[in-house]
């Protein structure tokens, strides 16, 4: 990949490198700038997206595969800290060739094509994942 | 809700508690946060949505509910002054089981599962919303 | 256009003229903050959508003109130079009366009804585009 960080070593735009895996690469990208509480945005195209969304009352995610070039909408996330590392939470909107759109949470397996991402990190007490009983989801506690 | 402030008091990571509404409450966080301008994005679920869509030409709103759970795919906006009080204008794309998406501008009602959201504040002179006659909407003049 | 600096000078709110095209609008307003890198989104409404999809095997882009009122249900990108100019690169989704959204690629010809953006620079090694073979875009080197 390719890191562009600011000056202060707050901020950064990053190129991942095609054929990579989005999720996994946007995380590694987090620990290389150092980031464990921060924001983080993206654009650009998948030549394969995975989605999962979450059943509320199941407590659970299912996973939807779209093995098609898909562009970016909107990438969206932010980053706090799991099990000890930074980790990137994501939800996406993709877009075909006719402008019809899907989206969900950026599951691992989703291939980036082109993907120009944004970091910006917050000092200050750092958000914890931990899984909450009520939601069956690990949130900031 | 849970604030995660910086150092500086300018930015903040915040989840909003389930079940409140998240226009409301996203208002209510720029206000503890002392935030009268700046930027707001979030990411997470609703369990309940409620989507504005406004008519260029008939310069007015008009609503739809979408009594369902939802991944929210993105949810843009921005913190201005309206009113004398900080008012979050925020769009947002949302996401069924299957993919299949909705957008618009975000209005009460809409009910939390689990938003994260960050908010950024710009110092500086402070946009202030007030009637455009020729747009319809209260706009930063 | 009206912009709101902050008192640094790294950020701003702006808001784009009616019937001004968005995109232009866009690279001006990076031009006029002096931002050669950055992170810039948007919310609003358009009077007319022009999006572009890139096909990945043909190295080409192909345009979508959505003659409609829409409201931006988000609009992401980023600023770095290219031919020695800030150049902004945005994806949009954008939704109609009933929710429903299409996205991609923001191309010349899109028309401002309302937009509100926000615009961040980072200091630090600016990304440069130049075109990449493989890819057949121009991208961050």
């Amino acid at each position: 990949m390719k890191i562009y960080p600011s000056e202060d070593g707050m901020a950064a735009l990053v190129r991942l490198e095609r054929g990579s895996d989005m999720l996994g690469s946007l995380n590694e990208a987090a620990a290389k700038l150092g980031i464990d509480a921060g924001t983080v945005q993206a654009i650009g195209a998948v030549s394969e997206l995975v989605l999962g969304y979450f059943l509320q009352d199941e407590k659970r995610y299912v996973t939807m595969p779209f093995p098609e070039h898909l562009a970016l909408g909107s990438a969206l996330g932010n980053v706090s800290m799991k099990d000890g590392a930074p980790f990137v939470h994501m939800h996406v909107t993709a877009c075909r060739q006719d402008g019809s759109t899907v989206g969900g949470h950026l599951m691992e397996g989703t291939k980036a094509f082109l993907i120009e991402a944004y970091f910006r990190g917050l000092t200050g007490r750092v958000p914890v994942r931990e899984q909450d009983e009520d939601l069956g989801l690990a949130v900031w506690q």
